[in-house]
C-alpha cells in the first residue's frame, strides 16, 4: 500500500459531498486499506463503538463530525446526538470535549443553515487542532530523542511504544510515535519496539503498518517481552499516548501501559506520555476517577488475522468453556512517569506542572471570576 | 474431554510396549487431545524442540526417556544422545540435569541389557520424582492459600498465574497451579486469573484447559491486564513456575514474568515462584548467567487457533513486511520475589535460604571433602 503520509488524514469530508464523512476502516488493517462512508450520526456511533476507528484524538474528531451529521439530519437533535455519541465509549476524554464544544457553539443559533454551518466549522476546527497539536507534540518530543541520539554518539535510539497512538489514532501525526517519526524525518537513526498490544493488537496491526509503510525500522514484540527489552538495555526511551489524563498527571491508556511503566521505572528507562491538551480532564484530581471500559470477553477469546489462503479469519484461542475478562485500559500513576509531552512542550507529570503549562484551562472558575 | 486427573501423566511408557514412549501432543490443546508415540531419540528431540511437549519438568522427563530410547537403538550412543537432547532448548535446567543423570548412571555399565535396564530405571525415577516433588509443592503452597483464605474469612482467594506450569508442564501435578488446585480439592474457594501468555498462549490454551476440565473457577486475561488486576485489588497471590533458578533465587520463566513481578511488587501483592529442586542451577550465581532462548519470530507474527469451521488455523497478525523478535523467557530478580515454594517447603528467595533448604546440593565440593 502506498500512503501519502504528507497529506494523511484519518477522517475527512468527502470531496464534492458535504453530507458524507469518510474514515479509514481500521479493522481491515494491516492487510487491507478500506475507506468507509459515514452519512448519519448513528453510523458514526457504530463506527466509534465497534472500533472502525479508534484512538483518543480520532474519537474526538469523530464526535465532532458525528454532531455535524446529526445537525444535517435534524437541526434540533444536538442534545440527543451528543448523548448518543458520548455513550459509545466511556474512557477517552476528547470525545466528551468534542460534543461539549459542539453544544456550546450551537447554543442560541436558530436557523438550520446557521446550525449546520457552525457544526461544520467546529468539526473541522477540532480535526485541524488535533492534527496541529500532534504535529507540535512530534516536534517537542523529537528534541528528547535528538538529545538521546547525541548522548549515544549518533547510534540508533530505541523507542518502545504500546498500542497505536500514531497517525491512525488521531486526525494526523499521532502522539506516541510522532516524536520518533519526526526525528526519523530529521535524519536521526531510530528503531521502534512495537508491543503487539493484545487483545486487539493495535500495535502489531496499526503501529507496525504505519512504520512499515513509512520505512522506519521496527520490530514487533509480544507485550510481555517489553520488560525484558528494557531490563537488558535495548530501550532508550518509552513513549505512549493517553486516552484521558487526570490533572495530577495520572493517565489512562491501553491495557498493559501500567506494567510497561512499572518495568521502565524498575529498569531506569525514561518513560513519557504524549497527548494533546484535549485529553486532560481537569475535573478529576487523580486517575482513580477515570472509568475503565470493560469490553466483550470474546475480544480476548478470539483473535483476527489473515489465514494462509489470504482471507481475514478469526480463531478461538481458549477452551470453549473458559470465560475471559477484557478491560480496555489501565491507569498509570504519575509517580512512574518521567514527563509529559504536549503541544506546548515537555513538563513533569504533576498538577503544578500541568497547570503551569495550561494556565487558562487549569482553573476555569478563577478564570471566569477575573474577567 | 474427560480427563482422569487422579492418574494423569504427561509422559509414560506405552502399555505392553517397552520400546515406545507416549506423550500428549500439546500443540492440539485445548481443542483436541492427541497422544503421540515416540520411538527414537530423534523423535524425542523434535518433540522437545518443536514443543509437542514443553514445561521445565516435562522437558526433563522427556530428556530421561529420550536417553532410554537412544540406548535401545544403540547401547553406545549415550554421549551423542545427550548432546542431541541438550541442543534442543537452552533454558530449562531439568533437561540438562536429566541427561547428566543418565550419563552418570550408565558410566561403567558394559552389557546392552544392563545399560537398557539402567536407562529405563533412571527415566522412570526422574519422572516419578518430578510428579512427587510437584505434589509436595502443591501441599506446601496450599498452606499459603489457606492462610489467605482464613484472612479473608473464607472469601474466594484470587490466584494469578502466567504461562502453564500446571500438570501439563510436568509429569503430573505441576508447580505454579499445584497449590491452588490442591487448595480447591481441600475445599478452599479459589479463582485463577490466567494470563494468556503470548506468543504461544500456553495460559489460554493449556492452563485454562486444565482448570476448565477440573471445574476450577478461572478467567483468561491478556498478559497486559495482569498489572491492572493487581493494582485494583483483584489478586491475592501470584504463583508462577520457573525454567531455571540461579542459586541467589533469580529465576528464568516464560517471557512476561518479570513485568508481572514488578507490577506485583508495586501493587503490594505477594508473588511466589514454585519449582522442584531439579530446576536450580547451583553453578550460576545470578540470573544474568541464564541463557535466554530466542525462537522463530513467526511465533509472534502468526497465531494458531480454531477457525469458526472447527479447523485449527494459523493467522498472520502483523504486516507482511514487519519483522518481530521472540525471546521465550525473561529473568525475574530475587528482590521482587516474596518466596520460593519447593518440594521441601517455602523459603525466601536468597542464596542463604536456598542453601539452607538443600544443604546437600548447595555445595558439592564441601560435601565431598567432608566424606
Amino acid at each position: 500500500m502506498n500512503v501519502d503520509w504528507d497529506n494523511f488524514r484519518t477522517i475527512w469530508l468527502k470531496k464534492g459531498d458535504q453530507k458524507t464523512v469518510q474514515i479509514i476502516d481500521q479493522r481491515s488493517l494491516p492487510h487491507q486499506f478500506v475507506i468507509e462512508d459515514i452519512t448519519t450520526v448513528d453510523q458514526m456511533a457504530v463506527a466509534i463503538r465497534d472500533m472502525h476507528l479508534r484512538g483518543a484524538g480520532l474519537i474526538g474528531a469523530a464526535g465532532g463530525y458525528g454532531m455535524y451529521l446529526a445537525i444535517i439530519e435534524d437541526p434540533d437533535s444536538a442534545v440527543k446526538a451528543a448523548a448518543k455519541l458520548n455513550a459509545t465509549r466511556p474512557t477517552a476524554r476528547p470525545l466528551f470535549a468534542a460534543t461539549e464544544r459542539q453544544l456550546a457553539a450551537l447554543e442560541g443559533l436558530q436557523s438550520a443553515t446557521e446550525r449546520r454551518s457552525a457544526a461544520l466549522d467546529v468539526a473541522e476546527l477540532i480535526a485541524n487542532e488535533d492534527a496541529d497539536h500532534c504535529r507540535l507534540i512530534g516536534e517537542h518530543g523529537a528534541q528528547l530523542i535528538k538529545e538521546l541520539s547525541e548522548k549515544k554518539g549518533g547510534e540508533t535510539v530505541n523507542i518502545a511504544t504500546h498500542c497505536n497512538a500514531g497517525p491512525l489514532a488521531f486526525v494526523a501525526n499521532g502522539t506516541a510515535t510522532s516524536p520518533g517519526i519526526q526525528a526519523h524525518r530529521d535524519g536521526i537513526r531510530v528503531h521502534f519496539l512495537v508491543d503487539e498490544t493484545r487483545p486487539r493488537n493495535q500495535g502489531a496491526s496499526l503501529t507496525a503498518w504505519e512504520l512499515d509503510s513509512m520505512g522506519i525500522p521496527h520490530h514487533v514484540i509480544v507485550d510481555g517481552a517489553s520488560g525484558h527489552t528494557m531490563q537488558t538495555g535495548q530501550v532508550d526511551i518509552v513513549m505512549v499516548g493517553a486516552d484521558r489524563v487526570a490533572r495530577n498527571g495520572d493517565f489512562a491508556n491501553k491495557i498493559g501501559t501500567y506494567m510497561k511503566f512499572v518495568a521502565a521505572a524498575d529498569s531506569h528507562v525514561p518513560a513519557f506520555c504524549n497527548f494533546p491538551s484535549s485529553t486532560v480532564d481537569w475535573s478529576i484530581p487523580t486517575g482513580a476517577a477515570i472509568p475503565i471500559e470493560e469490553r466483550n470477553p470474546d475480544e480476548v477469546r478470539y483473535i483476527q488475522g489473515l489465514a494462509r489462503d489470504g482471507r481475514p479469519t478469526d480463531v478461538l484461542l481458549t477452551p470453549q468453556g473458559s470465560p475471559a475478562k477484557n478491560w480496555a485500559f489501565d491507569v498509570t500513576p504519575a509517580r512512574l512517569v518521567t514527563g509529559l509531552v504536549t503541544e506546548r512542550g515537555v513538563c513533569k507529570a504533576s498538577e503544578d506542572a500541568l497547570r503551569g503549562m495550561f494556565p487558562e484551562k487549569a482553573s476555569p472558575s478563577r478564570r471566569v471570576s477575573t474577567r
